[in-house]
């Protein structure tokens, strides 16, 4: 088919330079232990695309709706939807920052993975955050920004996967 | 209090010698891309406990039931119960063998993560097994062994966190 022979592969990769704390004043953090550059692979997670009926049925109903994230598919008549994904890696404990946000993701529904890569130079023992944009289910704690955190697009072109 | 600073520091090794294949026969897997020595550390994975009711009420009704792991917790009441746990790491998607289990893991319900190690050695190409135990939600295709899979305390005495 000429598909190279790695194409199946995904790779794995996560930064080995990370501990979660578990006392932060957001809860659980991920932190770095040494510096890590800009653009470096700070995690590859696989995803499970939850159904839109389970979904709305009962996962908004527990608690892990706070740790879902937005995936595009298509529903049984074509039409495109907005389904969620639970992030089986640290995709899912990364906390939120507008401010401070070090970390930018991308989907990649093809493989069924999200890469996360260092938006920026981020130092010794710094907190990894992300962005949740849309996602957000708690009110901002940080100063409002001049641009609206939904703005997702953005934050996705900062980033290239692999 | 004599806690060593970096108690707190949780560890969140990964092997980097890991993929994703996502056309087998059980679906998606882990394989090894070089051989890795008995004992290695292969993933330390943070954990979500759910609620026992949540849990009850609503993730047994979904496709996310089938990703969960019992995990020991005490109730209101203080009675000791059984939970599950959502897995953030790649606990969520080793497949199930029990005859050819190469992998190993031990709760560390303090530190709300599981530690998953190699339990021999494993030689690059092969898939990373666990053994799901008493929570298999589905057929073992494996030959029914001498011992049943539900033995976890066998399993768990192979591995020591850390």
């Amino acid at each position: 088919m000429g598909v190279p022979p790695d194409q199946d592969n995904i790779p794995l990769q996560r930064c080995p330079d990370l501990v979660i704390k578990s006392d932060t004043p957001k809860g659980r953090g991920v932190f770095a232990t040494k510096d890590i550059p800009a653009r470096t692979i700070i995690d590859i997670c696989p995803v499970v695309v939850l159904g839109l009926e389970e979904n709305k049925e009962h996962i908004e109903k527990t608690s892990l709706y706070h740790y879902t994230y937005n995936w595009p598919t298509i529903d049984v008549s074509g039409k495109p939807k907005t389904a969620q994904a639970v992030i089986f890696g640290l995709g899912s404990m990364f906390n939120h920052s507008t401010q401070e946000q070090n970390v930018g993701w991308i989907r990649d529904p093809s493989r069924l993975v999200i890469i996360y890569r260092a938006l920026r130079d981020i130092a010794a023992g710094e907190e990894l955050c992300i962005s949740y944009g849309s996602h957000l289910t708690f009110e901002d704690a940080d100063v409002a920004p001049a641009t609206p955190p939904e703005d997702e697009i953005e934050q996705l072109r900062m980033i290239e996967p692999y």
